[in-house]
């Protein structure tokens, strides 16, 4: 859960990060801004602020910020039905920030997991999207990414977005976000 | 046709254009920049500047630079076998710029159509994707668009490309562009 003063608090980072790097954004967009926790109760080292741009039966664009050193953990975009589940193209907008992809592991990898988290972190074959950086997760495959030291902004943009559905290492992740008051 | 140095002028406005207004681009992806006059010979009026960013099986995400009231000729993207076309997504990253689709004219619409080529737009309705605005295209429906005084830079995600299967309403558009010296 997060307060609504976390949430505030994510959704002006989030926005004011937009418009302090230059990319334009409509003032009815800041409504779309979706702020989670994953339900694991700790929003600032795990956890994610997305701004959808758009969702049309064929693709997704979202925008996703994140706080320095911030995560969002490991998972994947399981098939539904005749569906093979969601593809994801992430590149990196602003900021220093890391793609974690199946795979020979990255010696010395730059994000930061949380260590009590550690065991439900299992890919680790690290992708730079700092600067443009760019890689696609295809359907189905574990992926995560996390934040560097200023935060990040990264682009992501996909088939159609099944969020619901994701699967996640860490079964104490809640993809819906309660919010209480404080 | 276009000359050499109209192509190297238009890849050093595009990549200048985008280091400018801060979208990161990695150095290896200037060459990834494709430069069009559409074989319509008058390419600082219609023709488009294009950096492909990533193709995969599933989207295509591009960003589109075009000249001061430059334009992007009528077309669509007919469907191949099973395919329905592409469908295609615009978001305004910079400057002034302007989608027109299908639907109910726009009274004194703002891009600048060529007069001698004036018979080969017939959408008329107007979408402003300056500032962040953001529309479709569906499959196979025609569509044009074009930027204002400064130039622009433009968002492309769509569907699968299939660019060379383009239909353009002027029978004179080739999609394979022809590069000359001087």
């Amino acid at each position: 859960m997060i307060t609504q003063t976390q949430r505030d608090r994510a959704i002006e980072y989030a926005w004011g990060l937009c418009q302090r790097i230059g990319l334009p954004l409509r003032a009815e967009e800041r409504g779309q801004i979706e702020v989670t926790d994953l339900g694991l109760g700790e929003f600032e080292t795990t956890g994610l602020i997305i701004l959808t741009l758009t969702v049309t039966r064929e693709i997704g664009i979202k925008l996703i910020a994140l706080y320095p050193w911030q995560v969002c953990p490991e998972h994947r975009h399981p098939p539904q039905g005749d569906y093979p589940g969601k593809e994801e193209t992430f590149r990196g907008l602003w900021g220093q920030a890391w793609l974690y992809l199946p795979g020979e592991p990255t010696p010395d990898p730059h994000a930061r997991v949380p260590g009590h988290r550690r065991a439900y972190y299992t890919s680790w074959r690290e992708v730079d999207l700092t600067g443009g950086g760019m890689a696609t997760s295809p359907p189905n495959e574990w992926h995560w990414f996390g934040a560097g030291a200023e935060g990040a902004v990264i682009l992501s943009v996909s088939t159609r977005p099944t969020d619901l559905q994701d699967a996640f290492r860490d079964p104490g992740v809640q993809r819906r976000t309660v919010i209480v008051e404080g």
